[in-house]
């Protein structure tokens, strides 16, 4: 069907990139303050026990202190009520020290995740959640873009990746991964400008339509749902799921799989990433550059 | 290359279908009229002489009268500045007996659409064209929908043409009419579940995606651009193409030609719009139909 890639894929190193920006963001951040700044300042709100949130919110205060940003980090029972979620959203919209603030998803059920995010002001908003954000995404309009989609473009962007005029193929819809980043990809711009098709769950023949992917972009979580016969010989592919998979060898009882089956697949590339080191870490990358970009445009003394 | 329908194909009436519906919304009218209210009452900005510009305004006061509505239009010169066009918007905001507006675009090169379209108070956008409302139908949740993909998911929708599953694919990158109907087509719903491909300017070797379409939608603006040789057998078209085409024959100088070669391309088809009675007027019924929800919405005396 296609020739066979006899070089190896060159590695969407997210990694070793979110340590570079990471540093570029704590020179700004330095710079800032010797303007006679604060420090900028992140919150994060965490609801209950699970392992795979408590893990994502401790990188985020991690890579703050890596920066130079200050922190608070709200923990909550999972059995708070809607109202004491929103009071607390209020406090941090109110409070002149946080500059932007987080909740980590998902919320335990009986809470109402679209109300919170709408109780959040936009302009602290920087997980770029807020409906308004993403209609300003959709519209090519500046606006804090959500952290995700925001880091694999950067990532793209800063590998010289090519994606003017190309196909790309987006599987999942979700608000937060899956159409914000078929927007960013289909919007007129640098990196973007592709021909993007949108797959999810009902898409017939999902096969054929990646096997059509010049760049590839798979955000579903099934662990290695994209085999070889799904990819095109030197495509881009992206690997956005991240799936903790039982694994009695390992330390922690568990490790990390991707959407994309890596051994089989990485042949056949001109770029992937890889699962851990590929997409989260351009994630967190975003989130501080949305916080600092929040406390720079409030201009506080 | 395919088999040739022998069927004529079925005609997407929105003409017949948009009366249908105002007679629809009408007696929805005097219902809530009939229950102490007053009527619903919108106003039209329309800056300049541009003809077209003029012709939709019109219909669309027209409209409002067929329905029962109040309505308002509002005309100034093309050299308006931007503080007296935003001072009107501010005062159409602050205005109660008004329940929605519009601002017609496009405005005069010296205007600025984008900040006009962002003072507009979301619960008035009866365009849909707010930040906040592109953000709410890209994440799925409610707000006013812009008209003319409202209408034509309308249309869809009580023809009784099942998208589920479907390849639909959207030539446009349009804030107001192909990004919003891509996202439409693809989120979860009735109709919706398409799998999209949004195609554009840059998009390469456009005839082999459209080939590819159980549903087209054309939304570009160059007459008659899409041959019978771009639509698979069976295919359903939807042409969002209005172009006024000079003709010396025609009463007014002028005919209205879509973005599809319709009379080539019928033939193949399983259900296609005219143009012009296809997909126009089904834009002004959603435009009245995002008015009465406004009114309603504020559930005023």
């Amino acid at each position: 069907m296609s020739t066979t890639m006899t070089q190896a894929p060159q590695i969407l190193d997210g990694k070793g990139l979110s340590e570079r920006i990471k540093g570029e963001i704590a020179d700004e951040v330095q710079a800032w303050m010797s303007r006679g700044h604060r420090a900028p300042h992140l919150a994060a709100v965490l609801v209950g026990e699970d392992g795979a949130s408590r893990t994502y919110v401790d990188h985020k205060v991690r890579s703050c202190a890596r920066v130079g940003f200050e922190s608070t980090l709200i923990q909550r029972p999972a059995d708070i009520t809607q109202e004491e979620l929103i009071d607390i959203v209020h406090g941090l919209n109110g409070d002149p020290s946080i500059d932007g603030f987080i909740v980590q998803l998902p919320l335990p059920d009986h809470l109402d995740a679209e109300a919170v995010i709408e109780a959040v002001d936009p302009a602290k908003d920087v997980d770029g959640f807020h409906p308004v954000h993403m209609g300003n995404l959709a519209l090519g309009m500046p606006g804090f873009v959500p952290a995700t989609p925001a880091g694999i473009m950067t990532l793209i962007e800063r590998s010289g990746i090519e994606t003017e005029g190309k196909h790309a193929v987006v599987i999942g819809r979700s608000s937060i991964v899956g159409t914000p980043m078929s927007l960013l990809l289909s919007r007129a711009g640098t990196p973007g400008n592709c021909t993007v098709t949108l797959c999810h769950s009902r898409t017939k023949d999902l096969e054929a339509h990646c096997r059509e992917a010049d760049i590839l972009v798979a955000a579903v979580g099934r662990p290695g749902m994209i085999g070889a016969d799904m990819v095109k010989a030197g495509a881009v592919v992206i690997d956005v799921g991240i799936t903790r998979v039982e694994d009695d060898t390992a330390k922690r009882g568990y490790r990390l799989k991707g959407d994309v089956d890596y051994d089989s697949v990485a042949p056949k590339c001109s770029w992937i990433t890889p699962v851990p080191g590929g997409v989260g870490p351009m994630t967190i990358v975003s989130l501080l550059r949305n916080t600092l970009t929040a406390a720079q445009a409030k201009l506080q003394p």
